[in-house]
């Protein structure tokens, strides 16, 4: 997608490759939402459980995290040509949010949110080189 | 749900009348952000689409109503017992977004997002009455 | 304002009556823009310092009330008529927040929090009914 | 500032270097909050100015700046390692914005809202740079 232009988020043509685009983009927005809803509830879960679940670097990326995530969606959403950069700052966030997860044992809403961090990192990063290729 | 308890959006007790708050407040996040996702799709739509399509009243209301059903939901997804208010919010601005959109004729778009309008308002009255009755 | 106006938000008419509304509203959006700013701070200083600091409901407060700060100046900035409900909405957050704040003995950050929540909160409610006079 | 530290933003340590960060994010996050309440303001007459100033790519970038701003002065009001991330994403979503603006003529609302995003995507470069130095 060239910078220049800014695409209708529902009303994209359906040729082939912008068909790619729009599908790829579409699980990328569901990934998003998803994440930033998974942290904000893994954030308030941390903060009822105490102890080192409160702890400021993991209380904080999971705010991080969250927010980032909702605006990365909501760039995707406005069909943004943008979606470039804050796809790509989403991704490193996801990725250093599930590491933060991952480094408390055995506790199963931090897994899953490790998890779904993991998967929108991922989307986030081919949707950034797919928009900086084009 | 009183005033000065704060619940964990995830790990709610598992009582009957909990379940059935939970059920709808959860119906009602989803509510909230697929309202969020087509107001704000809706609005990229009447910029590229031009004329009476960017009207400022129109505009402003899908700006508006995608922001407070974005608050609403991050408010529900934190399992802040002043969802209540957020919501009651949220209904009276989906109200006004819906009846905004209803004003333009032969609009696909704008027709579907009146319709996600006026199922979110429900919605988010039925969850802030379940809050100001407990 | 009436309901069915959009004011542009830097481009008011300059009889003295909207000057009047003018100013108020450039004021309400510098106490929620500076509330917004004192909560997330004030959140970080609660997780960094621990203890009753990470209590749930003040981490809970902290947020919902930065984040409706967020909201309510952002409805004011575009102007919207709207702002009334969100005005209200913050108003009754920031009592909250306030409350929260107070509760806690001996700290000179959350004393500060408590006192701008307090300012934020009048300021509020006075654009509030201004709004619903009109 | 190393990633794995998260420092409480209203409490650093009171070093010559830790204070000539601290005053340089202080600015910034001014800068961001200006920048943000600035284009939601110019959005706002561009709506209501109508003709070639609801174009359907400058609406698009100043919704984008805005938000992008928002993030990024959320990110160093909690005292974020990542607001390295944030703050490039923003200087370069600042400088579109820029560029959008310059190129309408003979407007002074948007030549105003050209220069404060200007200021903001140099304050935003040089906290990026700061923290990836560190």
């Amino acid at each position: 997608m060239a910078k220049s232009e800014r695409h209708n988020g529902v009303d994209f043509e359906r040729d082939q490759s912008h068909q790619h685009t729009h599908d790829a983009m579409q699980e990328c927005i569901e990934e998003c939402l998803n994440c930033h809803a998974v942290c904000t509830m893994t954030l308030q879960h941390c903060i009822a459980t105490g102890g080192e679940h409160t702890e400021v670097n993991l209380i904080g990326i999971l705010l991080d995290c969250a927010e980032i995530c909702q605006t990365s969606a909501n760039f995707m959403l406005r069909g943004s040509p943008y979606h470039v950069v804050t796809c790509a700052a989403c991704a490193e966030l996801c990725r250093a949010c599930e590491e933060a997860c991952r480094a408390v044992n055995a506790d199963e809403q931090l897994a899953h949110c490790g998890e779904v961090c993991a998967a929108c990192a991922e989307s986030c990063d081919r949707m950034a080189q797919m928009g900086s290729e084009e």
